[in-house]
């Protein structure tokens, strides 16, 4: 790709002045339909050292409005980061609805300097190409906009630059070692630069490599290819989409799951055994906390299920047993006015665990293919989509090496109706049952379809789903101890 | 405050049982109320290493239900966490009304512990420790309860359980070279624990010293606390509270600001004149942003002033001349839920700056004494806290090491309705005039009261305010970049 580009380009004054005013002009007032129409954009800019990336970045925003734009450099990852999944800060960075991220540097470095500066293995770029790929695809899906530019200069361009960089006095600190080995090995970086830019220019995202010999040349170029991004993806917005069809993506192998009609909800056990089992469980569990903590593995636990279920009561017993110094239980309410300007799966990748620790999620991403669903907060096409997308999401956390257990917490319809009952009857407890509980239960039947489908199509065999039978709370306890148990052991080989 | 820890206590395991298991169930019951009333509660602990910390808090938080609580180890700062003022992180742990956040240590390890291992002056010492005091007497005039425990044994009793771990392989890695350390100087370190509790055991947040030798007794003894604790808030927030006056607390140094009406808005410059300085000054700018950023000094500019008075216009000149990469505008609309669920500064204490890069904020926390006052969003009590509260916070980050730069973006009510008009009649510019815009402006003589109080009780030695006159956008410009170049030099001494 990056033989292609002509690094001969210059743009002459004369020309340029006239013509980067109107494109100025052009580009602020998209800024407005920007924030009109809900766009959000994000605009990433690699590139070698000294090809004036900062310079051109500061020239393009000058006529935005800066509350509407946010620039991130993207420095080696912090000790914090490095507990997270590698794509986690960069979810941190995406816009909202209406905004634009700029990005000086981003996910790419972590393919392409790191690549040759970190001894990565092929396996492992190439796995983190493809999530990258994922993550772009994602987005784009969502309906983000974004704008790839690589800013291209020659290694005698830039040995000329570096050492200008490093006779004035005021300039001479940004010139590191690193800058000057990474033009020695110029061809080394060429080649993975290329390789990176032909794998990840897709469709929905492709690069724009930019000559940068001529800095005005550049500056027309990134203003142009900005503005027909933009002004494409303003009128691809206003066309109807077609809907996506309900697949798992067929790279995934799923793992047969009962409907839940046809799930046994008379197992159950007797006060003594259960009081002897649980201690028992808790004990074990606590154990393998210790040493999930001291092998720095995350694990992620999702409780989803009927209203009434006893999910609370579960969540208490597993969380009883971990040290509250490495757990978090988080309670997933509807999302908040900032949650819902961003990709629905934002709010969970803030959420992640550190390596090492647990989360116990109360209600999950899995929001988008019920409630979402059925009550009609997402579109068609969002929710057929969504079982791709979560399927996806775990993956990337089980290759960042998370334990995900994923709990239905079952009963039947008589069951709540008598929880229900019991709850509104009993004034300690009233506090528990609403009017959203009735309203949830009227649509009984159409929820049993949409939790049939998500158990059928996102029970991997990297995070497959758990069906726990809870007419009986206790053993319903016990089960989710044992998978976890289980799940844990599994892992560490116990 | 230490001597007085009866070492000796103990609890018997026959009336340990009924009497936990009583006040579990209390504590269980008082969690409900804690939702209902939507009290926010910390419950902290520190104290000696091998005190039983970690059982102590999982044994008293096993009744809870775990999606009301958040546990938090407090580790070293990070390195990003090095680059916020001290109090940040803790300001991020602050829990939600309704909510429990249990600390594993707190912010008062950065005051006894780094007292004695990081060398810290007695002077820095004491600023911290009425730093740390000024910050729970916020929050707990918010009405948020602060139960602080201090875990005591003798260094005998220390050095034997230090013994007991290093015995057992399981439990060996728990004990480090600084525990065996700060057990032989055991003496020194009482010294300064002592200290730091007298110091900082205040009313509001009084400490809780609990003998730890006998685990049962400790146990009973931090129910009874946390559940008298919890009692007592419960009570007081029922009670109607006394209304504080307005001051801008005694010990701050005020700069006299002119009233509102006196204000001179007939200043203005040339076209010509605009230009040339525009660019004179962009450019020190430039070159200032430069020299904070290797010096590592956050800036904090802050925009307040009337609708259509020239606020954007006026950011974006002076955000022109800064590298992007090295700063970031921040506006700031009503909070959200959660924000709303926190106290008022938490929400700005999360958006600051690395050392060493600019906030630009378009609206502040002046909102609490502006339209929070006016339009009864907080109470009457809440507004008059707010001049010292705000007063102390921009201490903080003065102390911090922060430039602090705060502009009244100002016009007169003719000039208002003036442009006003020209909005509603000219079609791009109708978006950015709304209802709200004609209700505020039908207020503007009870606004002017407000912001004349703001002024005369904000304006601190350390953070003054300066008044834009903006009837002529282009004086206004300047005069902005003037004062925020000013203030950096000032500060560098150039």
């Amino acid at each position: 790709m990056l033989d292609a580009v002509n690094l001969q380009k210059t743009t002459m004054k004369e020309e340029y002045k006239p013509e980067s005013r109107k494109l100025k002009e052009e580009l602020a007032m998209l800024q407005l339909k920007i924030k009109e129409n809900k766009l959000p954009v994000i605009i990433l800019f690699e590139g070698w050292s000294a090809a004036g990336k900062g310079s051109l970045i500061s020239d393009m925003i000058l006529t935005l409005d800066p509350r509407n734009f946010k620039v991130y450099s993207t420095m080696p990852a912090s000790a914090e980061e490095q507990r997270k999944p590698l794509l986690w800060r960069y979810w941190q960075m995406i816009p909202a609805k209406g905004q634009m991220t700029i990005l000086d540097r981003s996910w790419y470095q972590d393919v392409s300097i790191a690549r040759l500066e970190q001894d990565l293995s092929d396996e492992e770029v190439f796995r983190r190409m493809d999530s990258i790929k994922t993550f772009e695809r994602q987005l784009t899906d969502d309906g983000y906009l974004i704008i790839k530019f690589f800013l291209h200069i020659s290694q005698k361009e830039q040995k000329r630059r570096l050492d200008k960089l490093e006779e004035d006095s005021n300039t001479r600190w940004r010139v590191t070692k690193q800058d000057r080995h990474r033009n020695r090995q110029y061809a080394e970086y060429y080649r993975v630069f290329d390789q990176t830019l032909d794998y990840t220019s897709t469709e929905n995202a492709p690069w724009h490599p930019v000559s940068c010999h001529d800095k005005r040349s550049a500056l027309i170029e990134i203003y142009h290819t900005v503005i027909d991004s933009i002004e494409r993806a303003l009128e691809q917005k206003a066309l109807p989409h077609p809907v996506s069809p309900i697949t798992a993506a067929d790279h995934f192998n799923l793992v047969r799951m009962p409907r839940l009609a046809d799930v046994d909800l008379d197992r159950e056990v007797t006060e003594e055994e259960y009081r002897r089992l649980l201690k028992k469980k808790q004990a074990r569990l606590r154990e393998l906390h210790n040493e999930i903590y001291q092998r720095k593995i995350p694990v992620i636990v999702c409780y989803e299920g009927w209203d009434a279920a006893g999910k609370g009561g579960n969540i208490k017993r597993v969380a009883a047993a971990l040290d509250p110094r490495g757990y978090e239980a988080i309670p997933i309410a509807s999302p908040s006015p900032e949650e819902l300007a961003h990709h629905y799966l934002w709010r969970f990748w803030r959420r992640l665990p550190k390596t090492g620790h647990v989360a116990i999620f109360d209600r999950t991403w899995y929001g988008r293919v019920m409630v979402e669903r059925l009550e009609g907060f997402c579109t068609e096409d969002d929710w057929h989509r969504a079982f791709t997308e979560i399927n996806e999401f775990e993956k990337e956390l089980h290759d960042w090496g998370a334990i995900i257990v994923k709990f239905w917490v079952h009963i039947d319809k008589d069951e709540q109706l008598r929880r229900f009952t019991d709850r509104q009857n009993t004034p300690s407890k009233q506090w528990k049952i609403t009017d959203e509980d009735w309203r949830n239960r009227a649509k009984w039947d159409q929820y049993e379809v949409a939790v049939d489908d998500m158990l059928q199509l996102t029970s991997t065999d990297f995070a497959p789903w758990t069906i726990i039978e809870s007419n009986d709370k206790k053993f319903a306890r016990l089960k989710a101890l044992t998978t976890l148990i289980d799940a844990i052991e599994n892992r560490i080989g116990k």
